[in-house]
């Protein structure tokens, strides 16, 4: 398990109470230390409790990596490549690597698992995708939650899906990785728009017709992007979707809120004392766009209003004359 | 205008603030009392106040129809049939008749518009739809949102579309009248059915993939009942379902949430003092589908559980594992 934040301890949690050893790698010494002492993430889903002969916490990414077979990636992608950077390029050998994080290669507006498969030879067989509607608190609450793993390899994503099914879980593989993938990044744009026209007064008939669209606009960008057959109302994808931009806790929908409410982009970071994945999510996609040349207006909105400075209330004017 | 009720209030204030003269139709003298006294609906909206050279309330629904080129039903469904019995049959002669209703008449198992074509010789070509992920309570504040009209005349449609455009409403006309308002008729199960989930304590995770599922249950119905190409992530199907299905307000949620918490059926319409339309919609759904089998888990469940006394707690158990 790669990362320490609330999804990775969700995941530590369903894995390692299924059985699994897992080695576990933080950035923060003290957060190892706090684990190994009392068998809690000091930070995140901090009522949870862990069976330390099961769960290693490690900060040598090295060592956490090199007896693994399967290597789950749950750090925020802003700093997934820092992290894997570490990494000898042949340290995936053989070994099986599935994502869970909800974003791009920041700069390389490159999806996690095609950066993982580049920089350390994997195979698109040996690639999978964790999503869900899925907010990890729920998880730490044992709340029924739906997991899709998706992979070229459907025998792999049932592999994990083993892995992870229990009282509370319910997982099932499904093909489309790309789609399920950028799908879940594209969800954090939506969220922190919803929460840009929250701010600005909008209220929840607008915010559903928000979200309506955002369905078009995501089902329009995947199509030309890779065109498969997908039915975006499945949970993977719609769930996903909903969970996000409907959820008051999403930080992606918060950030929006400040921005749209006058905080500039700066403050309402520096307010939330951390950053939004939409942020770089709006970026990466908006320039994957010019090439693909999708009609994107969601996007296109967020993208000039955290990255142009065009006042949040003249976007959405606009925004608001595309929808149906 | 048919109706005194909060979306009939909502119609009827776009509506005469563009300029129509409307009858307007309540079924009790005092209504029609203090509307004329005080330009307000006592009931209902109550804030927004009309302009009485336009808005002519009546309780002779006779009168009320008799010169209208247009006759918009927004009563609730339980209702219509005892309101358009008083009707001469001959009384929709040359009419162009509207749908504001999201529900079936009880007994029936019939949607209001094949009702009204039956009872009073009205061909197809003069019925529409309105739907729109429409909360009236939005509407009375003149907060942004967005109508769809259906019907099989899509210049019928545009033309009550340019009658309820202003600042705050985009309307746009579409061909499917009947899936539009079976839609409708559906998203209050689902509404209620997320009601129940959240009652027995099921979270956000649950409730994006009960939405997520319902998309596909309500397809797979319209598609035996009407197999044409629609696409159910336009705001008339899916932002509709969304506004209500994620309403804290809606009276389905609210009903099904008393029940998964265990209320009986009877003592929940009790304490509410009013029956969720949801509760006939299951039934009128669930008697359809008789003949057609349609996989239908989630109108199933709630079926049981409001007509036959099964145990919300075991039909969400069941429920649970039909989804994905």
């Amino acid at each position: 398990m790669i990362g320490g934040g609330s999804w990775a301890t969700a995941l530590a949690k369903i894995l390692s109470e299924n059985g699994a050893r897992v080695s576990w790698w933080m950035r923060n010494k003290a957060d190892v230390e706090h684990l190994r002492s009392t068998r809690h993430n000091a930070r995140y889903l901090s009522s949870v409790q862990f069976d330390l002969t099961r769960v290693t916490p490690s900060t040598d990414i090295g060592e956490v990596v090199k007896d693994a077979d399967w290597v789950v990636l749950a750090v925020p992608a802003a700093f997934v490549k820092e992290a894997l950077d570490k990494l000898d390029r042949d340290a995936f050998k053989n070994k099986r690597i599935i994502s869970a994080i909800k974003g791009m290669i920041p700069g390389r507006n490159e999806l996690v698992t095609d950066y993982a498969m580049e920089r350390f030879k994997v195979t698109r067989d040996r690639v999978g995708v964790v999503a869900g509607p899925c907010h990890a608190e729920e998880v730490a609450l044992e709340k029924q939650s739906y997991l899709t793993i998706g992979s070229p390899d459907l025998a792999l994503a049932e592999d994990f899906c083993q892995r992870l099914r229990n009282r509370y879980v319910k997982a099932h593989p499904a093909a489309d990785l790309d789609g399920i993938e950028y799908c879940a990044v594209m969800k954090n744009i939506i969220a922190l728009t919803a929460g840009v026209a929250h701010g600005l007064g909008y209220g929840d008939n607008f915010q559903a017709v928000l979200v309506a669209n955002a369905v078009q606009e995501i089902r329009r960008f995947l199509y030309a992007l890779s065109p498969q057959p997908r039915d975006l109302s499945a949970s993977a994808y719609l769930g996903d979707l909903l969970v996000t931009a409907y959820s008051q806790f999403s930080r992606n929908r918060t950030f929006g809120n400040m921005v749209g409410r006058g905080y500039s982009v700066k403050s309402a970071q520096m307010e939330m004392n951390m950053i939004a994945e939409g942020y770089y999510a709006v970026k990466s996609i908006y320039e994957l766009n010019k090439d693909l040349r999708v009609n994107m207006p969601i996007t296109t909105a967020a993208y000039h209003v955290l990255y142009e400075k065009i006042s949040p209330a003249v976007e959405l004017e606009i925004l608001k004359e595309k929808f149906r």
